[in-house]
């Protein structure tokens, strides 16, 4: 109900704020008898960590995971899986400033007005890094999904007006954009360096790609697939639209050209416009989605915004921030399809007698 | 859990087929104390109604309103709020050949995978004509947030390659698309027709803005505002996109663009690339939303497609279907983001003691 | 979240009044696949009908079933099932002295103070006639449970001083009290209406047996499976106690004496004072359930109570009322157990990979 | 869905095991603004804790809270407040032999049953160490309570045969028993060390009084006041009966001895056999709930029960239990009461507009 839970059999529970004492998740709904490999989850968890190349945030975090509850012997054991992180180097000075301060593009004075009380360091609940608790339990759900052979791989498709033309999965985390297209990688880095030189920040395209989901998950009316994606991924801070399939292609299209056809000779589908969801419910197609990354709101460049007392007032951020957060976002993105999908695949369970 | 309820303290489950008795809505939570305007409602669902102009599907529905619970001597009572709309022109014998062959673009074979039986009339659940109760329903959640002078506007902003120029919210009842801008109205309508001739359907897109929302709705993580307004658009059929404010654009734009600047002669906001909504959280701004809409999936147009056996077989489909649902889509669109509002506004009052 | 949606998966909503349109509830969550026997689901409903003895209410309620949606050629589709009554004999007439004082024993008071307006009539939704929709959903339950072998069996067990001795579930439906022990029936139907002479009304004890279900139902923490049991027996207006296998003599016992034992020869259990559920999980032995039911509200008697303007004023209440509710909650209370049955079933299903 | 969620608006969601790492809680749903007096919370720990006089289990745990999230500044802030305890004292070694033995009168054969696979140590997730989290957050909820003037408190009524014949509130924690009468406090201790030298254990009644509740607080049809306290008590492991107000008493009485009347003198309510709920209402009285308890089914006597193989093997509980648990289940019974008005009184906020 306060809006910290998503899923409905596969269902998580994330707490914890960006300069608090960590971050935190309890999965409960993860069935019995699911290996539990930390490693993969911590490696998950270090593929959307900062400090890890010069395009992220400097801020160092260790993002070591502990297993509290819910493993035994290694084994899930259907009982709530609980794991915290524990955050080591919060600098909250630089947020002393803020304290009354809002920031542009933020969700500062939303909370600010909703709650009455903020917890101003780093953004609090509303930072970014709340979604470290959502990869490690996306991590589990990657873990189930693979059970049934199905993954979730993202990837940078643009960066300001730099656009992948190529998708080779094997060199996404090989770039540090998380890049399909090598080559395109290399001028996206220039393009988001180049920004943070003048002190700006970049928006970008993300897709993500999921393969080998069965037909028949999703459920009718309001918990479609698509809907429970679309928002899995608005969820996400700074995401400002997504596409399913052909997206707003489609708006221009010719009904015989949007259908997805099936060639007479194969029997398989010719094109995918739908994107893997045909009324809600998967067609055993991949589900093919994209979303628009919003620029890192925090820049050093001076802006005006209102403070508590609703005065006009300048500000810099200072802090460390991303240029550009779509290379960290894409681990983030997979983390929150995983999960809409291990919780509708377990749900599609009750379907029939 | 099985997916026809959405919200949750203003919560309304819908049920019904295309061809069974009717379809129907309850409202679980709608506060005691509200006037229960019944010919509102009826204004409401008549806008979605089929066969109101040449661009629509011919097939006859009164869509004649019954509440059955939850209203006394005019106002709420703060119990269930029941409504059907009993089917009448129901034309089941058009459907007879698809009893057993899956239509393009529906929704027909994942519900087939899904649960072995199959109302293959109309698409049963899976129907547009679903949405008629989504209509109701949003009608009273509007009954609501009117008291809170809260307004939801939607109109087609684009038919295949039309687009309007202009916005004038007082000419989309006016035109049989449903457009804000007059002249662009006029071309979309030909641009339809002409599809039509030709056995096809069009897309387009469609702009929603609600106006006068508070700073505050919203809640953090999951639930925030423009997750459950993307999951309320994307839970329509047919709905391949969803933007909030800039949108896709933002992918391109650097920091100091994207962010929202305050006037500091008048203190108020210069744009809304935001689309009303920081971190999750309304902003107090105009919640700005666009959508796409693919073509209308039902053609006379031969098209290849499966059967239950798993061949391909070639299909025509007959019946009276809209050439391009965006004028009939305006209103559920306009009904789910008013009860993703109204749900939110209601969730809102528990944030402080 | 307003509290007319009970169970999970198998999830159940109602809606209605006593003397409004009507009763119903939407099923969303049976499973596809299930026969959906009408004549069953109308008998039960005609084991709950007013009017059917001497000792119930002299009401005429047809209680003829409506299904709306859901069912296609005789089986559950998996999308919502919905159901109607229509209300015929409500004469309003009786309540017309109520709309402004509120009857001892009753809610009325609540919804006064909670919704500021109320459908006095009947007690509107605070009416017993509520849970016709119970019953109902609970009949497709128990066909549900049906398939698995699953039954749920309740009866009488006492009325004020009057006990049974025995117990002969053929015997149940055959006496109007709906007791398992026909001797005890005979006094209790004196009982009863010697009460009813002296403008009273009488309480009872009911007790429900489910047999053959499967151990391991149930979840852990706080959805134990007598949990929500417990919840959905204190769900139904006059119930004041609710007992799970050896209730409240459990608190007089040693712990050897209630510990269930094996017996070495057989492997079978000796005793249940479990009631078939440790832990909050089935164990195979039958569920066995007990609860009190106070007396009917609503007396002849004169007695002392308040208006709306809080001044204590003397009420007769007059209306047709059954002056013991114990052989109509009989089907409720099963129709209950039922779907916390059904529900548990189909959750248990994600509970291993 | 799994089970380890309680509440709709202040919602908790516990986990961890007896013998794990610890135990802890997340509570969505606390509004900003509340004082969080972290003293006592653990006040309200030590209430519950092991080892804390001769009549508990001698298991030493400091049951130290750490709350990692959702306070500033000694406020809560509206985002999830999460709490965790490390286990200190977990003895496994004496676990070792129940690996593949189920202890009669646990949960023990229903896990394995359910999950496949099971936590054995001490029970696991299924172990009394599981409501330390609940103790927590309700100790959340009691000062939420606070500030509206409710107070929940609860006692120790009879042991065995032993039963208190007076309540005074001022002793309950000042004997071992926490009971209301002194005099039956020092021969329920006599009653519960006898039973333990003979290896035995004892169960007793409870009793939890909640006062000044507002009148109009709980839901209709479901989500009754006493369906939701009714589910909150039953969900606490060994509780066997649960009664509000007069419980099965009530199933003896005549109409107009069970209604509560109002004295004409003075405006208020002679009795209160409803227990300060009617129709699911909270009325503004007292409300009393009764609730069962059955003996600790870990005893040190031989008893026979099964193994995993379903052979028949007899069974000596060794490890440090409570002889009776009355003591330390009145901390528990009360915050579980605390969580479900906490609860209902948020919810209530939205029952108009």
């Amino acid at each position: 109900m306060s809006g910290n839970t998503f899923g409905t059999i596969f269902r998580i529970t994330t707490f914890g704020e960006s300069h608090g004492k960590g971050l935190g998740v309890v999965i409960d709904g993860c069935p019995a008898g699911l290996e539990i490999d930390e490693a993969y989850i911590q490696s998950e968890l270090d593929r959307r960590r900062v400090g890890q190349s010069k395009v992220t945030s400097q801020r160092q975090e260790p993002d070591k995971i502990e297993i509290l509850s819910g493993v035994f012997e290694g084994v899930s054991t259907g009982v709530p899986l609980a794991m915290i992180l524990r955050n080591q180097d919060a600098d909250s000075s630089k947020y002393d400033n803020l304290r009354e301060v809002f920031r542009p593009g933020h969700a500062d004075a939303g909370y600010h007005t909703k709650y009455g009380v903020r917890d101003h360091r780093g953004g609090g609940r509303s930072s970014g890094r709340e979604t470290s608790a959502r990869v490690a339990a996306g991590a589990v759900a990657k873990l189930l999904l693979k059970k049934f052979n199905i993954t979730v791989t993202g990837w940078t498709h643009s960066v300001g007006n730099v656009e992948g033309k190529t998708v080779d999965f094997s060199v996404i985390e090989k770039n540090i954009i998380r890049a399909a297209d090598p080559e395109a990688a290399v001028k996206m880095e220039k393009y988001i360096l180049d920004a943070r030189k003048e002190h700006e920040s970049v928006g970008g395209i993300v897709k993500i790609k999921a393969q080998n989901v069965p037909p028949g998950l999703g459920e009718p009316a309001f918990d479609k697939l698509d809907a429970d994606i679309g928002k899995a991924l608005f969820s996400i801070g700074s995401v400002k639209g997504v596409e399913i399939g052909s997206g707003f292609e489609s708006g221009k299209m010719h009904g015989s050209e949007s259908n997805d056809m099936v060639s007479p000779e194969t029997g398989t589908y010719i094109t995918n416009n739908a994107g893997g969801i045909l009324g809600g419910i998967s067609s055993g197609q991949d589900i093919d989605i994209t979303m628009a990354v919003k620029p890192t709101p925090s820049i050093l460049k001076e802006q005006m915004t209102k403070d508590i007392h609703d005065k006009v007032v300048p500000i810099v951020i200072e802090g460390r921030h991303d240029p550009c957060i779509c290379p960290r976002i894409v681990p983030v993105a997979e983390a929150m399809v995983a999960l809409a999908l291990a919780d509708h695949y377990l749900r599609n369970r009750a379907s029939r007698i």
